[in-house]
């Protein structure tokens, strides 16, 4: 073989029950499980190519050519590949996204999990779905949730061996949908990778981990009983929970903007009014409404009155990471 | 004696270490201890009349007739001071601030402490400072900080006997000044006393509580070395604790506005700018800004520059209760 090559599709997932912190940082072995939804029509395509006469990595995202750390951690990731294949080929990547990057939607989860899938299979390796989980963990921890289809919780487990994510209901199983609201599309200041180093900082850290398995059982049943109420107050209150310890860290660190005040204020009265309709953050100052599909066009009417917001994407819950023919 | 009356003044206080949460709500014994100074140039005046010829307790608040659960509460702490008293008359209450009440600035704490020191005098008690800091506890637990002067600790003691407030540095020790930025005057959605009563239900309430010693003892010693970059960690930290509480009980208390958090991301890089200045937030939208008196200037001019202030009051580190003399 002197060439050797595949592409790679997979969406980014937005966390009902959030990661943060770590028990190790270099395995990205999470100190809690999480529960998320992969989100449909938002999606990084990754094709990489491995070939012998290449002398170093390279990657390209959105066209733009990246060096130092982005290289790096591509590099660390096909490392990992390179070993479980026992070939050593430099590699080309080219990554293109079709969504906002860095702020608030899981850019890295989606990037990390469709080069784990295209790495892989470029060199010739067919992974299981939860060895693929455990690569793609390596190189964006949230990046785990991204490989299973419709909703996922990722077992934290203790070790490389047990810590990957599963698919707990398809995505027919209901129809719920995130609706992206933007209020800050540019990178954010502290990326997902140094904040989770903060995390054991704040002194209630441990305790929103010792919580986690509660946080968890109400998610996770909540979902498979589609019961959206249940759902809906225990995402809240676990978004903030995060943001609690992000806010508590040593140095602390505020995502929220005032736009995003505005919406977490309403959207609880909007539920009371008998909208199905909560909100969650990820590690920036973008919302995510989780409503039922039928109430979407109500929602984006009434985000309409709001001030400070830029852009709206709306994504259904969506399938997992997948291959596609190689077009060059 | 068939009238005796008294007239006193106290200042409200602003936490530096935050009180959040009881260990006994009906004798609002705290779960941690705090630290505040009280608020110079804002006051509340209380004048209390027993007359053997009342047949029930009244209340006016500026100038306004209040009945029903207000009434209620400054009964509650009459009879303490009835029973401490001997002495069973009822009382009118004429009470009269000059800053926004219900809006974070604690009004409740200048009102009972004023409230105590005026009845039991009224009623021939010479209370000591412990002593009158132990009963304006009981009317709103913050009231015990308004009794002392200057820089001030309330103990959080485990009984009504040993849980008061005592001067820790008085006012000219050190020249901060709390500007308060008034972003919302409106009365507050859920006072602080049912707040405290949610505390518990939030995960990293106990977590927050048992970090108390350690936030008590940098902030303490911040205060008595005059240091302020130390300071202005810790009560950043332990306001976005309190709040961290709050946003996480169930239901969820979400105090803050867009206006807030404007000025919560600023006021850390107006620091790295070398300006001696933090926040902190009672439970209320409004944000305390801590100042050297050097600086206020300075900081009203940069406020100048952002959105949704409705209004600025500024105060200097106050005196604790005392009586005037009885104009009537």
């Amino acid at each position: 073989m002197s060439t050797s090559t595949a592409t790679a599709v997979s969406h980014p997932n937005i966390a009902l029950i959030k990661y943060w912190g770590n028990r190790d940082h270099e395995l990205r072995l999470p100190e809690n499980g999480s529960i998320s939804f992969n989100l449909g029509g938002l999606f990084t395509q990754t094709k990489v190519v491995f070939d012998s006469k290449f002398d170093t990595d390279s990657l390209t995202v959105n066209n733009e050519r990246i060096q130092n750390s982005g290289l790096k951690r591509v590099s660390q990731l096909l490392n990992v590949v390179r070993e479980l294949a026992g070939r050593q080929y430099f590699a080309q990547v080219i990554s293109t996204s079709n969504f906002p990057i860095g702020a608030g939607v899981a850019s890295s989860a989606a990037a990390f999990a469709a080069l784990s899938l295209a790495a892989s299979h470029a060199l010739g390796l067919s992974l299981s779905e939860k060895d693929l989980s455990r690569l793609a963990r390596r190189g964006s921890g949230s990046a785990c949730r991204s490989i299973p289809a419709g909703y996922v919780e990722w077992l934290p487990g203790r070790s490389d061996e047990d810590s990957y994510a599963i698919s707990i209901a398809p995505s027919t199983h209901w129809d719920l949908v995130d609706v992206i609201v933007i209020v800050e599309a540019n990178h954010k200041a502290v990326g997902s990778t140094a904040g989770h180093a903060l995390a054991y900082t704040s002194p209630i850290q441990k305790a929103r981990i010792a919580d986690a398995p509660r946080r968890l059982d109400i998610g996770r049943n909540a979902i498979l009983q589609r019961d959206f109420e249940a759902l809906a107050e225990i995402v809240e209150v676990d978004s903030n929970l995060m943001h609690a310890v992000m806010m508590t860290s040593n140095p602390t660190l505020m995502y929220w903007e005032p736009a995003t005040i505005s919406i977490m204020k309403v959207v609880p009265e909007w539920r009371l009014e008998g909208i199905p309709v909560c909100y969650t953050l990820d590690a920036g100052p973008n919302i995510h409404l989780i409503v039922r599909r039928d109430y979407v066009n109500l929602v984006k009417k009434k985000l309409d009155n709001l001030p400070g917001i830029q852009q709206i994407l709306v994504a259904p819950v969506g399938e997992g990471t997948h291959l596609i023919p190689d077009r060059s």
